[in-house]
């Protein structure tokens, strides 16, 4: 039987960034099941902390904190130590460190990582551009988009419109399929703009294949077919080299790692 | 001027991890510049390790580390020592304390928080989900949806189906406008999986009125009128009432603040 550990994770905001961490580490540890259904938000009162600390003592928990206040984060490092608490506070270690170097405390606002900014709203525009100029939708989007992004299907167009602009990229897509001509927008695009993706063919057929099963439709020779895939990536490859498109293989690459290329990409850009 | 911190981000896989902690981080300094242009990701040799950090010293930098790789991690907490660099492990930490409670050590397999397994996948077919199925586009896929968002325009229908996606959740979206009949099918959706957006008058103008300019159009009466909106909240309060809707009060919420809201009903219906 596998092991359990239960993980309490406290914050004074929502605790965003311990899960992100979390996930990180306990990916570390297949053998192992992390229990992360305790989860407390909003942590504002020293009693309440305490309470949630004292059930963390009874539960052999571990304790990942992003308390940034600093009393509170004072009062549960002594806490966990007198009790032995397996405790892990994820913001002291850097106000430490920044303190060092700066002589600079945090302000120990909570919650400022979701603070409604102009970072924040250009995030959320991004996010409705990308859904309103997904699929070539609306191809007058192109005009004003960071990136276009072109590929045959399932080479992962709208996952990617999205996961970029999470980071703030305004991105639009359009399928490339042989017989459908190209909207003349294209040709205005500014310069480097246009992302080619790219994919195994054989890979693609796997992908397009479970994608099939997964609607309930049985093989539809056209959309499956290794020959006719061949044709759509030849047919792709020469719409890149047309709009000099930077062309990325998306082949066993998740979401994220193309997003990081494309993004790597951009940065150089500038 | 603002004293500059310039920092180092040093990964075996994205690094993806350690930009999120950073910007919780940072967003408690709004007194300090952080240049955050030094990204290594994908290090994997000990030499490569070296040069990274050597420089690091020369430019007086703060490195943090989500690496994986218990060698070079211990490589870089000695020369960081040695050099006095402000040298930050986020992992460490936590490996030292599962180790205590369970014996276990991490499997040091790095960029497994992306790894293409059955979770990932259920993101992705989620965020197509989302896209294909927002704005009331088209109202059969609410039978498959894990949860419907109804608000009138400007409540953050979008955005938030696309960050619930991005936690798993296969979410649709249906815009309220009074003279709209609604389709039927929401008659036919399983019990509590409406969720209704509502937000203050006032503001809901305030949001709409930005939108309009940075469109660049001027206002227009009808959609940023607060007569009108008045009526179109009292229609969507009616609407959500006669569907038994969980009612959410976006009104200066974050999308994420919202979207933890949904998760926690979420999790309390199962």
């Amino acid at each position: 039987m596998k092991k359990e550990i239960i993980v309490y994770s406290v914050s004074d905001s929502l605790g965003g960034t311990s899960q992100r961490l979390l996930s990180a580490v306990t990916a570390q540890y297949p053998d192992l099941i992390f229990n992360n259904s305790y989860r407390f938000p909003f942590v504002s009162q020293e009693e309440e902390l305490l309470d949630i600390l004292k059930d963390a003592v009874k539960d052999d928990a571990l304790v990942i904190s992003t308390l940034v206040n600093g009393k509170l984060a004072a009062l549960a490092r002594d806490f966990s130590q007198t009790h032995h608490l397996a405790y892990l506070d994820l913001m002291y270690p850097f106000f430490q460190l920044i303190e060092q170097k700066t002589g600079t405390s945090p302000i120990e606002v909570p919650g400022t990582l979701h603070r409604l900014d102009s970072e924040y709203f250009n995030k959320i525009s991004a996010i409705e551009f990308a859904v309103k100029y997904d699929d070539g939708k609306a191809p007058q989007g192109f005009l004003e988009a960071d990136l276009i992004l072109l590929g045959v299907s399932r080479t992962s167009k709208t996952p990617l419109s999205i996961f970029l602009a999470n980071k703030g990229y305004r991105v639009a897509n359009l399928p490339l399929i042989p017989q459908v001509p190209l909207p003349q927008t294209l040709d205005k695009v500014g310069k480097k703009r246009i992302i080619g993706l790219i994919c195994e063919p054989e890979k693609l057929a796997k992908i397009r294949s479970n994608r099939l099963h997964s609607l309930g439709l049985t093989n539809s020779t056209s959309y499956t077919d290794l020959e006719k895939i061949y044709q759509e990536l030849d047919y792709s490859k020469e719409v890149f080299k047309k709009y000099q498109a930077h062309v990325i293989n998306i082949t066993d690459k998740s979401i994220e790692e193309t997003a990081f290329l494309i993004e790597d990409y951009m940065k150089k850009l500038k």
